[in-house]
């Protein structure tokens, strides 16, 4: 349980730095503002311990230099495992967890500065600022925010369900929602919601099957498209809000193209396929062109 | 070598398998017009053994119902674990391979149907018709593609690269190369370029930063930008087209908002961060609002 936390904690750490991005180098926001934004974004439904932290870190000043602390920090992030561990057992129980598994991934990436500016030194980068009305996108923006955020719980959840099931733990998902109200670096004010939902269905096993809960993120979806289709033609990098919406768009489909992926296995491994009229298991000698 | 050809192998497969969604379900395409595009593709500058079984595989008619067999394929994807593994194993040396992480996610996502069918009764989904120049958008499809394939290489012999490394194995990246040239599920023509770039510089990190090779891949960012923004926008889930195009654009970008994680890390849990104009660790005793 400790360790799913941890993952959620690398997701939405991810996302509120891909929103930081998109505002200082998409929007030109300066410190202030970025301190305002925040402050203002936790008084609201975003209410969470890592949001009013960042709000307080862009209010920071450098002693040594008395430029704001945060210009002053490498941008080469560390980790102590704990996130790369829940993708790692997510994907050891076939769990999708995709917005967590960016934000192991990101943190590796920027790790690797020296590449990164042999890269740019060779191709520069492809950064365009964002053009349209400004308040208008910050409200899109908030709007993208809390459905990733609220799908990165569930993303977490979902695992926790799993891994419950898989290793017998039993576990009482509202419970666990309580607890991390009380105290831990991921507390928020939809933690009373998630424990809500497990508390009226406790074998749900993707919070977005709540109609409340998962109704708020659908509503939200065209803000997270408007979001990350800006983002993609910016070229400001934030992955983990296009997984998050990629997820959620793959969710919500009945049908998904791997039948290709079974029609190549079969074909290349005689791994074989499952039909949509028959049950059981085929195999095809495939006709080869050449 | 033998778990990061298969990693390799999911990504490619995630990336044929979102094409394919987008041909059918973006631009309505028939079986025997999929056949033809890819194994026009085939003959150029994509060819390779996995594009080649794709176009036979849509040429193959159901001896049962005489349709289409792909119809008749239940979308629901299977694995053995070894792609798994990779993704696994780069997230232990830390090294980004999100096109590869995203093929095993979507194949566990593709198992979760009954969920998926919860969902879209519950909520719909948010599919749309691709109205613009069909002929050109293919042209730029096959682009993406192109860019999207080497970067998925690219991503399979860094992690190579650096499990030689840290493991110590002494790898020789051209061998590879050849290697799998000769005769495995991931054989391309590209695997000759690879080879080269290899031989002439046995230590580059990432085949990105070779300017021939890399510079295909820059040159058809926007191509892969176009790709990305109609997916999204039409609703169809492109994960691994959206995480290359993410990797391509963070690679090349010098700076990464990695610094605000940092300053939250050292915030919650004093773990340090490090300042661009001075070595060293340092941590700050930061203001709090509440």
């Amino acid at each position: 349980v400790k360790m799913v936390h941890n993952g959620i904690e690398y997701g939405l750490m991810q996302l509120l730095a891909e929103t930081y991005d998109m505002l200082c180098r998409g929007l030109d926001m300066s410190e202030p503002e970025l301190h305002e934004v925040f402050e203002d974004w936790n008084a609201g439904e975003l209410s969470s311990y890592l949001v009013e932290i960042t709000a307080d870190i862009f209010a920071e000043v450098d002693g040594i230099t008395g430029r704001p602390l945060i210009d002053m920090i490498l941008d080469e992030a560390r980790q102590k495992g704990t996130g790369k561990w829940t993708s790692q057992d997510a994907m050891e129980l076939q769990i999708p967890t995709p917005t967590i598994d960016i934000g192991v991934v990101m943190r590796n990436m920027s790790a690797f500065k020296s590449e990164r500016q042999d890269a740019n030194r060779l191709y520069g980068d492809s950064i365009q600022k964002y053009t349209g009305d400004r308040s208008k996108f910050l409200e899109i923006l908030h709007e993208a925010f809390y459905a990733a955020m609220i799908t990165t719980y569930a993303q977490g959840f979902n695992l926790l369900q799993g891994a419950s099931l898989a290793y017998k733990f039993d576990l009482n998902l509202a419970t666990v929602a309580r607890i991390w109200r009380g105290g831990c670096i991921i507390r928020s004010a939809l933690l009373d919601e998630i424990r809500d939902v497990f508390t009226s269905d406790p074998k749900l096993p993707n919070m977005i099957l709540d109609r409340d809960l998962g109704g708020k993120v659908i509503s939200r979806t065209e803000a997270l498209r408007e979001v990350v289709s800006n983002a993609f033609s910016l070229g400001i990098p934030m992955p983990a809000m296009a997984a998050t919406l990629s997820y959620l768009d793959a969710y919500r489909s009945v049908w998904l193209p791997a039948n290709l992926i079974q029609a190549q296995r079969d074909y290349f491994g005689s791994h074989t396929y499952e039909r949509i009229d028959e049950r059981g298991l085929f195999h095809t000698e495939w006709h080869q062109s050449n």
